[in-house]
């Protein structure tokens, strides 16, 4: 799950993040127990434990709890995206076929249900009111995010609203592990502000690569369809940056309407790719990831401070 | 919402409560604010909180927080109703169309999301470690109770089986109810486990004539058609009862597996309601009521406690 060096020193405590999370799902029924396990296992790259772990160590925060809060964080996330997969249909994710794609509906929202339940368990397991209270209002966060996007859909935003929504879809989940890893730390209250801030900019640069990496990526690596974001009517800073500087390019409109055939959609695709607007939303994303590292200034050094400095570097340049 | 004299003194709480929840569900996307609306609003008979704002009371618990406690568990309950009422494909509930019914998947799984996140953010108002660990057990023993029935319909299960299920349905609600009212008030400990007791089965004697409803009543009122669950393939007490008197019934199993005709379906519910067993299920009932009182023994003596006890032939009586 790390393929970089300069992380090395956290395998242990990530196989401790996966134990903790694979001791929730077991003992259920066999169907449900494979498709979670199946879940669990299906090879995220575990980026939020990876900021939980480095912030708290740096804070001095047990490491028994930063893996109950880690694995609880990768619960919840892996709940959104169960949900998620059942709302936008998508028939691939990370390389391999969705629950939903040979999974009814009700079995679908049940396992993401079940796993929102067993990850507000091991956020109980924090026994930390500020935490647990912080949890709930991520995910109404993620909720709403996912809510206005339902509603919002087929038309082409501004960038403010773009960013607000890969605040509410990605940043405040990254907010959240980077900030409860200060509240449960022994250290200084007023780290958390800008461990808080740290988060949400990492974030947002990690939404962003992933939305460019939607439109480079290759369907095998990513797991889906190229340009699939836009395919689905869901702009993404590529396509907002392509349609400020095209109006005149009403294939794009017409996508986002799904009012264009596949070849269409393939020729647009090409177009943004190749309108140097790609590197226009990676700048932002490297713009994103030096104000993360801006708010560790004050923090105390240590080996976890290089390595949050350098995961805004690895979260640019990761499958690009 | 409540109909009965014993009660009317739980008005003004209870019309705080539901101004609780209305105030979780105001200002999103005005077609969610609605439906969010219409949930809270659907006519309730907000049986948790009466729980809970009883037995509260009786032990000495701030008004405020039984409010929040109250609120919580009913949005919960509303919550898990929304993501059932998906996996049943039910078109009436309450007497009112579903959500689902004119909804899409997707929107009706992020309603129940955003009530369940809301649900959360009211239990961490409580600010009580062990009641927000309660509150997340309780939705996890919920969700696998209905991944259980999901996995395991189509065939007749055994009393015990039943039990277990409507616990996990229904008793475990109820429970949390009574449970975390102890928890937050300041009387001693040792009342802790008889409320829990209490609420667990005043919760069973309450299913168990929601599943004898669902053969007696009429569909205008009860708001399914009769006999919904067994055509859904989910048998209840009566059909339980009923199977083990006459193993001869070969329509009752072909009903389960959902392959006979809806005359076959109307004549095996007649003769259900025909067997006697309608009244063997209420007995079953009178008698969990009959123990959830007997709990209350040691409780300290006054109106709330009165109420408690009335409560168990409020519930039988119910719309029979």
């Amino acid at each position: 799950m790390i393929d970089v060096g300069f992380l090395s020193y956290l395998e242990g405590p990530l196989i401790k993040v996966d134990q903790k999370m694979m001791s929730r799902v077991e003992g259920y029924h066999p169907d449900l127990t494979a498709a979670l396990e199946h879940l669990v296992n299906s090879g995220g790259k575990r980026i939020r434990p990876i900021v939980t772990l480095l912030m708290g160590s740096l804070l001095g925060a047990e490491e028994e709890s930063l893996i109950s809060l880690s694995a609880s964080i990768e619960m919840l996330h892996t709940a959104t995206l169960v949900h998620d997969d059942l709302i936008d249909g998508a028939l691939l994710r990370r390389g391999n076929p969705t629950l939903n794609s040979h999974w009814t509906a009700a079995a679908t929202v049940l396992t993401g249900d079940h796993i929102f339940a067993q990850a507000a368990m091991l956020a109980a397991e924090l026994d930390n009111t500020e935490a647990m209270r912080l949890f709930a209002e991520t995910l109404s966060i993620i909720v709403n995010g996912e809510i206005s996007q339902l509603f919002g859909r087929n038309h082409l935003p501004s960038r403010d609203d773009y960013y607000h929504r890969i605040y509410e879809k990605t940043g405040s989940l990254f907010a959240l592990s980077a900030r409860a890893a200060a509240l449960i730390s022994p250290a200084d209250r007023k780290y958390i502000q800008p461990a808080e801030a740290f988060g949400t900019e990492i974030g947002k640069a990690f939404q962003i690569v992933d939305d460019v990496l939607d439109f480079t990526g290759d369907q095998a690596r990513v797991g889906k369809p190229i340009g699939n974001d836009l395919r689905q009517g869901t702009p993404t800073l590529p396509a907002i940056y392509y349609g400020e500087q095209h109006p005149e390019d009403e294939v794009l409109l017409a996508c986002l309407e799904g009012s264009v055939s596949e070849t269409e959609a393939d020729e647009l695709i090409l177009r943004i790719n190749q309108s140097g607007v790609i590197e226009r939303a990676l700048n932002d994303a490297k713009e994103c990831a030096k104000n993360a590292v801006q708010n560790l200034r004050e923090f105390p050094v240590g080996r976890e401070k290089d390595s949050l400095e350098k995961l805004g570097i690895y979260i640019i340049d990761r499958d690009l």
